[in-house]
């Protein structure tokens, strides 16, 4: 059985320093998570360290038991990334240092080389049996599907139950757990893709291909405030990337908006359109200014 | 065990008419879940047929099986909604009818009257068991948690597991599998809720308190564009309610934005704005008018 808790322990008596004067880079484990594949990703020679849940990764960044807490924010498949950006929002001073896009595939693994008619049961977390359901009834008609806490325990589960038995998962946690993958990207629509963000006490200098996140929210309601807003970014020709609104909890009816755009909050005009914005919100806040990701390869 | 695919095959043999002239809504199945509450809500005359997924739903009522289908938009712990968008924006011609908002609550239901001592494992969709958390760890230390595939089939796993387990649930599907509640709103945060949509071959007769749902992309990127779609509203004191822009997946770089604003499209205001947005769009829809939510009790 895959213990959530059990595995939680572990993850907390991990060590902190490796005295290797390598950066440390907190992500959402336990090993094998795509969390653990963008940090890989993003620095390959730091020093990764798995925590149990996004507020464990942010706290430790905080309390500068890592240099940097690598977090998903939009479209994962790893749980409710609400949680992240309410931390940004609410929550924390870090700022965002990077951005990591990455492709999300799913593969189907099993044990050994047991052939697809003998498989009888399929684990997995349910958001990723979710995106696979289409390959399951044409692949393993006859297969049943079992609920695991995530893509990683779904390995671990398989082998527990031992024969006719396979998982769906990532490659990286077929590798992590020695598993025999059996066939790749066996998820129904392709182009699936997950934002991390590195959070650090002090955000990215200029590097010329920059973005910039905010959020900020109005007193005032009325048709306008928002439009007013946009137009300090569109009279300046500040491209804006990206635009969300998100209701303000404490307080019904009232929005909070999200906008990230092209540009360092260094860049004079970002800077003036920043001051212009900040002057009409009721509440605003400067994300971080940050290097563009390049679209991955899938 | 659980298994999707058995109960998927149940809910593709409900009867579809019932002959008794009662208008039937569909809704993502199986009973007990937080879509079922939603459309008993929503209609409790009605009569609420069960389908497996969202496509299913939404098909059924494109082919006049069922009268409307109600499916989650925003915030659900039941799955990935962007299916929902994906479909109204892409793929469906239906229009949103209604919108309902439900809060989301989660309960701890056992068998009997088992002492919290006692209790080993607690089953649950693995987002249900991350929202109650804090809850478990205060309430149930010793218990390891294991998912199931829905917040309605932990009940079921938690019965065939017997003695020393206990799922958490919603209050719906603990009646409705005969569970035993023991302790209410577990939830480790307050204030969560999913927004539902209703849609129909028809969208709404304006009531006096609508509001009205668009998509739209643009060809000419331009840092000004959504700019000057906002305009055509806050120039006719149209008040927007919420904005998001997603990426058109087909076309990289490029955006899609969804726009929920005060009014009804028969409105004469209203029209003219969207007539001036679909001058400057790409691509445009409207998804629908229909009369504003109150916001629930909680």
């Amino acid at each position: 059985m895959n213990a959530m808790r059990g595995s939680a322990r572990k993850l907390a008596e991990t060590v902190w320093g490796t005295g290797s004067g390598r950066t440390r880079v907190g992500y959402l484990g336990p090993p094998g998570t795509f969390s653990e594949e963008a940090a890989r990703r993003y620095d390959p020679r730091a020093h990764h360290v798995p925590f149990r849940d996004i507020e464990s990764v942010v706290r430790a960044a905080e309390e500068e038991k890592i240099d940097e807490a690598l977090v998903p924010l939009e479209n994962s498949t790893e749980g409710p990334v609400t949680r992240t950006t309410d931390l940004l929002v609410h929550r924390t001073d870090l700022r965002i240092r990077r951005e990591v896009v990455l492709p999300i595939h799913l593969c189907l693994v099993t044990e050994g080389g047991v052939d697809f008619d003998e498989i009888r049961v399929v684990y997995s977390h349910p958001q990723a049996i979710a995106q696979c359901r289409e390959y399951l009834a044409r692949r393993l008609p006859k297969a049943e599907t079992v609920a695991s806490l995530s893509t990683v325990s779904a390995v671990e589960d398989m082998r527990v139950f031992g024969p006719g038995t396979a998982a769906i998962s990532s490659m990286r946690a077929a590798k992590v757990r020695h598993a025999f993958v059996r066939e790749g990207r066996i998820e129904d629509v392709a182009g699936n893709r997950t934002r991390f963000v590195v959070l650090a006490p002090r955000d990215h200098e200029p590097t010329g291909k920059d973005k910039t996140s905010i959020c900020f929210d109005f007193a005032a309601d009325g048709p306008g405030t928002l439009y007013q807003a946009l137009g300090e970014l569109a009279n300046r020709r500040i491209n804006m990337l990206k635009i969300e609104s998100r209701p303000e909890k404490s307080s019904l009816g009232r929005y909070i908006f999200l906008i990230d755009f092209e540009g360092h909050r260094t860049d004079p005009f970002v800077g003036e359109a920043l001051d212009r914005i900040r002057e009409r919100a009721s509440s605003f806040k400067i994300l971080g200014s940050y290097p563009k990701a390049l679209d991955p390869a899938p």
